[in-house]
């Protein structure tokens, strides 16, 4: 399945954008070694690369798939530059992942976007769509809700009642923004985020738990990513805000009444828990958490699946769970790795101290 | 984009329910301090509230937002009530928490209802509707459904083949019951949801594995709710039970043939593998787990983060993993970080009783 | 709600495929004692089996279960034919699970399967359609998507501009595959599972972090499957890879340029971080993760909840976080056990060293 031309035409690029050694090299400002006439069209890893296609080498660990590549041209850092290997055309730049990423840009088949509404698309009359907006194949639009210019709703996504959308945002397939929602600019919501959920907040009832009503807003500001599957609750008195620039990959779950501040990570399944704040720039690692009412501080790490139930300082990288300063955390399990080697002669010392 | 009209518009409550601090204060059984007659319309936060909107301090940690907030009502714990702070209307109530919970549900907007099936839905002729019944565009109900009065479907949602679902449930957009589900009464699926999978199970079969059929039943009872993008999985043979009353946040994972009792509480991204049995009134925190053919006694507490692969004693509270008691858990780390500090004089002192 | 005729007729088979005691013991190659004309028309567990259902009893844990079922046959393991028990007729088997496996598929309802495109179907007009193909209710296929013989794609499925579906592939209700991605023959993805979406790679701007534009592939093998609300990302310039016949539970993440082997097993919310490498049968446990740029040799076993950062070696099982061999973690563990009593003598011990 990987092979033959059906499957080379998914590739990287769409083929028909061909460039040569020459004028890529211009682009990266790289200098090249062997035929500057060189033709690639598409982007492809050193393992699948074939005659018409740009690779790049950046790192020793990757030089026996350099060594039999069939790649027509390969960016290579200055180090590698005479890495023994099958390609001849070779483009030599101080950093061979940058400019692969500016390459990337220029092979990138732009997504096809139908301009206008689809026909099967239902938007309430009181919706307000602005200029140059999409939407796709049975989404659904509701009561006043109001998108900015140039936004694009996928198939199946849902816009709840009352929500606001700002220009330029991208909601994917069957992503749902609940009622209420509030998306700034460039917003990104992946396909199957859930926004604006009231939160997961009960008190007792005489028949059980009742639901607290949520009235709070969920606030997604400029830039924001959401990522496929994702979810980010509403608050209940307070609001749920996510900070421009903050990026959540898939799988996240925000609860309610969380602040999260401006150019945040959080990787893949992470679990922010009600009421926490979290400063601009931090970064949380894959599986990590932070607990109720933490204020995690700016420039703040909590890496990958550490839980951060107490507050964190600006600045800090914090790690292990419950998450402490990450090299206690590292100085503790190496002091446990050499603690398994003495554990019994410590015994045994204690026994004969005891001992009459 | 959190300022300015529009936005203020989408906040907790829509304006049309004004009410005087006095009939606040009859309402929670508080006492007014300051203008009895003074009108709120809406509920907010004290950072973001103005004139015309409630909100409430029950904590001294939000003292200085209560500085200066421009709130018009003030709902204050008895110990706050003289708060310095440029609110001058406040309600002081026992339970400030409470009180708000309760106000929540007299501004909270009504979701707006559609009443009766719009004309997109598909539904199999063999199904059977009660009465009240909403189902939204482009729902999809299959062969020998059975909808209970009351019951609101939502957007693409899907009811599979055969399943029974009872009164006033609420399918969430996009949520996916499978065929031969039975959902009780008030069950909640948030958006996103997928309840009824077959369950992850394989046999080891000359080509490869091969998927064990399950036949077991999806059963979520009475009250139940799913989180957004929450999966339950059927039973292979046995069945899969969520009992009466049981809440799921978001991003949760029930496995095949686990059968958790009444009343039960799992926060997100909580995982339960396959034929474990957990008790009534069973919490789970956020991103905990418990392993597979466990059994969680009733009133236990299983702690955010923890993993519990065996047995839980009732109304136990277990931490860490494998997790433990808790308290033997808090003195395993306490004792760990202590032991940092002397890793290094204990190997000496062995070392120096090693020596001849 | 588990009672009544309603409930029984949804549990496990549809009652029409009446088989006898005798019957079933030539499939299973049984011996049966008691009524070998005893007929059941379904499967179901000890504790709500009837007398027209067969049950089965593999374990003495569940014998008190056994004491008072209503099952009509039970399939009993030898050491077990003779509980003191209710049901009379009961089928000795050697491995009663597996036995209990082969009648599931007896008793499997098979999913009802509606021919052909629906009505509502979006279909572009470039797509290639094989034959015997069925595409439920509002489903949307893109541009020049190619649909193997024998393909099932369910309703509010998505399937991206480009991308090529194998043969026999089933797609559920609103799973999504992004542009341009590749399934195999009989992949399986379930319902709310999103592939080839833009992996989670940035790179810093003068106005911000800018997303890396992804051209690498998403290529999921013959036989894969994809849990429910799942998530595999695409390349950036190298590709995304899942084996053949490697399963995904539900709720797991594949991040971008992962390649994973065959025969793979990843249990719910699983997280693989970026470039990350995995050799053929590795099975992670549920909630485990890898970190990114890891090697996982083949046949390794990561436990639940183990967290891999560094390599694993070919065929080792490793548990905890940083995960490393499972002997030397459980040996870490059981160490700090012992600690936790001695870690205040010990520390008494040096102070009496230091004194003078």
């Amino acid at each position: 399945m990987s092979e033959g031309a059906d499957a080379r035409s998914t590739s990287g690029g769409d083929g028909s954008i061909a460039i040569t050694a020459a004028a890529i090299a211009v682009q990266v400002e790289g200098r090249v070694i062997g035929d500057v006439g060189a033709l690639v069209c598409r982007i492809a890893p050193l393992d699948r690369a074939g005659p018409d296609e740009l690779s790049f080498l950046a790192h020793s660990r990757y030089t026996s798939w350099f060594a039999t590549s069939q790649a027509g041209v390969v960016l290579v850092s200055p180090d590698l530059a005479d890495t023994i290997g099958r390609p001849a055309t070779r483009i030599v730049v101080a950093r061979p992942t940058e400019a692969m990423v500016k390459m990337l840009a220029h092979f990138r088949r732009p997504e096809a976007r139908t301009g206008g509404i689809h026909p099967t698309a239902v938007i309430a009359p009181t919706a307000v769509i602005g200029a140059d907006v999409s939407v796709d194949a049975y989404a659904v639009i509701g009561d006043g809700v109001s998108i900015g210019d140039g936004s694009w709703i996928g198939p199946h996504a849902v816009v709840g009642d009352g929500t606001i959308v700002g220009r330029h945002v991208r909601i994917h397939a069957g992503a749902t923004a609940y009622a209420f929602v509030e998306l700034g600019d460039r917003v990104t919501l992946h396909a199957g985020a859930r926004v604006g959920r009231d939160g997961f907040g009960f008190i007792p009832g005489p028949n059980g738990p009742v639901r607290i009503p949520h009235l709070g807003r969920c606030v997604l500001e400029h830039d924001v990513e959401v990522g496929a599957n994702s979810c980010v609750d509403r608050g209940s008195v307070d609001d749920t805000i996510i900070g421009a620039g903050t990026k959540l990959d898939n799988l996240v779950h925000v609860a309610h009444n969380v602040r999260i501040g401006k150019g945040c990570f959080l990787a893949a399944q992470v679990g922010i828990a009600g009421s926490t704040r979290i400063g601009d720039g931090v970064q949380f690692g894959g599986q990590a958490g932070a607990g109720g009412h933490a204020n995690i501080g700016s420039g703040a790490t909590v890496a990958a699946r550490a839980g951060a139930i107490a507050d964190v300082l600006p600045g800090e990288t914090v790690s292990g769970f419950p998450a402490r300063k990450h090299r206690d955390q590292q100085r503790s399990l190496a002091a446990l790795n050499r603690l398994a080697k003495i554990i019994r002669p410590l015994e045994q010392l204690l026994d004969a101290q005891d001992a009459p």
